[in-house]
């Protein structure tokens, strides 16, 4: 059964002999097949990145949506165009230009939230057996596209300040000398899923200017961008060199996941290719969607809305920082998120997260483990925590709980406990 | 510039040598390429597949939209499965059972409207080269899909009972003789899209015979079957093989087609894969959109919308017909739909529908030529004429414009012109 190539199914499917050849390289995310456990009401979980919708002013926005399909439903109801509907193309320039982002409409294509421009970007571009260049750990849902289209992924080392300029030269000089095709970086610049980090201003350039001497295209995907606690923005990527980078931008995090709106920035050239690969996705994204995000834009403080949001991150991030002080045990290293939803903690040696996870489970705490952000099977000594969801109170018995699991953790036993003067605390390296 | 692979690009796309092999095959269709023209309000668009929504109970959707969002919002506007609502997914089934299908939700997959179920079943299926069996004419979004995959589609003929047995049969044989692999068999068993024609219930269990023994899985693409004119459904393809055969459902044409919702039926194995490449696709369909589908479907007499929309086509329908037998020059042949959006127009020989479409638009009547319907170059005599939208005064005027076209066409003029007796009326193929 090992031997079969769709991983022993030949015995069950019928269709097994038939499936593409990507199709092998689609397995379930562990992270993903951890998301029917962990929303059990008893399970507090740190593993999703389920935005806290709660500040939403929902009587407002029911209003609102009942208007346009009253008054406007037979557009609402509608097929539209596959770019998307010009009004919010250009309130989504108008988003952008925070981060000093200088856009045309034209130039944006409105996705199923930004997952699909992903996946449009990696059909796009990738070749089986291309390279992607990633932060390690990156987004599992980034790696799951890649990997949809046979692209392999090359993680690059994060610290405290982002992606490590001289990390990524290697891996390019690294590919060069492999004789492998390196078509794009891939990163998450502001608050990154999942070690909450952010690349530094002055390393912004340099990582520009490494991708295009070599010749590839940055994909900056910037869903948390505008979540930064202190309220100040970061320049994307793009505002530094719109030619080569495509930039992905998400209404998730600052208005409504659930209504799946996301965009594309690319170069026109790439832009018009998009377009031909969302058609023949999805014909065109939902109507009545773009509809209610173009009108909250025109007719809501949405500015203020996300300043409420912040604060209700900050709030969680400050009690998720307290409670790891508070409680995890020696020898556990965490990083201080700016914004964004995540923090990524590394436990001592000996102690394995995704070997870990069902005991927590059990304990009622639920995290991400480490090697779902990786493809090269690091991570193991890594898990992702997200402060996102739960209230404060829940985020502190959530870490009160998962220290009571690592320090169960047979590696921690009092024999093997380091001393206590060791303990690490501000990790030089994520 | 002829000679790079970009198609002459790479003096203006920097970007031209980064593409994959793939992207060379996303070209703009045809007909998509025409929406622009054929939506200034002086022109009568015949040309595209709109729904008419004009029946739809616009304030009560939108009341029970509100609701949906004032009294459930943070669910609505939040990320749910990838696999669909499971509510939503019990109210597919029954949708389905109308047309014989007996299926469990757990193996029905909601989409981004059938488009999506489309791309993802040629994502799942389709190495490069491999072929895939398809009416000829047939739907430019499923031509697109497979493109997008680089499989080729061989067209197999159609008649006023829809696909040929015998042709299906010749077309395996000359693959296996080519040393080809032919994967699906891609069909629009009822009302087709664009030849109207519906396949006769007789031939449903040969064909399903034949693709089971040449190991072909069957793609059944049916958003009209509801939409027969004399309310009658045919047993569908899913509901006499079920192992063999993938269903695509849409509400598109019964609900509303800018909400997006649709979904697609397959046996166990297939379905467990289909999640997996649309969480890659779009992380999760649009909570709110399934939500309103669902509560409609609950709560609203969608069968009797159903009614009212089929008599609106097929007055429409009617209106075409009438204007087809009272306008057009001899020479011409047409389907006769018994459902659905279209009519299939042959037109005299030497006549070139795609070359003439600009002379239509100036006459201020657009069709959707032939040409776009195949991958292999046929179809310049052929015509699809949509009586989907327009109202049937705007149907006879659009018609009447049209015939002028066609009869100051060089090859109608009088010396060309055929003897009257020998006029065509019942195709004996489309």
């Amino acid at each position: 059964m090992g031997h079969c190539p769709q991983g022993g199914r030949s015995v069950l499917d019928p269709h097994a002999g038939r499936y593409a050849a990507r199709t092998a390289g689609m397995t379930a995310s562990e992270i993903r097949a951890l998301f029917a456990v962990a929303s059990r009401p008893e399970v507090v979980s740190l593993a999703g990145g389920m935005p806290n919708l709660a500040a939403l002013p929902l009587e407002t926005i029911a209003a609102e949506t009942a208007r346009i399909i009253a008054e406007d439903g037979l557009t609402a109801l509608q097929y539209a165009s596959a770019q998307g509907l010009p009004v919010l193309r250009e309130q989504i320039c108008e988003v952008m230009s925070l981060e000093g982002v200088a856009a045309h409409p034209d130039d944006v294509l409105v996705t199923v939230g930004s997952q699909m421009g992903l996946d449009l970007v990696a059909r796009l571009f990738c070749d089986p057996g291309d390279l992607v260049v990633a932060e390690g750990p990156s987004y599992v849902g980034a790696l799951g596209s890649f990997a949809a289209y046979q692209a392999e992924v090359a993680h690059v080392a994060v610290d405290a300040h982002g992606l490590v300029p001289e990390g990524l030269r290697a891996a390019l000089r690294q590919a060069r000398n492999a004789g492998r095709r390196v078509k794009l970086l891939y990163t998450v610049p502001n608050f990154h899923n999942p070690s909450g980090v952010t690349l530094a201003v002055e390393r912004r350039a340099e990582i520009l200017e490494i991708c295009r001497t070599h010749g590839v295209l940055v994909v900056e995907d910037n869903p948390y961008g505008l979540l930064g606690f202190d309220g100040r923005t970061h320049p994307a990527l793009h505002s530094m060199d719109p030619e080569n980078v495509v930039y992905l931008g998400s209404f998730s995090k600052t208005f409504a996941s659930g209504l799946r709106v996301g965009w594309v920035l690319a170069p026109h050239p790439v832009r018009e290719k998009l377009v031909l690969a969302a058609e023949s996705a999805t014909l065109c994204p939902p109507t009545l969607n773009q509809m209610i995000v173009s009108r909250y834009l025109a007719t809501q403080d949405w500015r203020g809305q996300i300043a409420v949001f912040r604060e209700n991150y900050r709030e969680r991030r400050d009690a998720m920082l307290r409670a790891l002080e508070d409680f995890l045990p020696p020898g556990c290293s965490w990083t201080e998120p700016d914004g964004g939803f995540y923090v990524w903690v590394k436990v001592p040696e000996g102690v394995n997260t995704k070997a870990m996870l069902p005991r927590a489970v059990d304990a009622r705490v639920a995290y991400a483990s480490g090697t779902g952000f990786y493809t090269n099977g690091l991570g193991a000594r890594r898990m992702r925590l997200s402060y996102c969801y739960p209230s404060p109170e829940r985020i502190r018995e959530g870490v009160r709980r998962l220290a009571g699991v690592l320090e169960a953790e047979p590696a921690l036993a009092p024999a093997f406990r380091p001393v206590a003067g060791l303990r690490e605390r501000a990790p030089e390296t994520v």
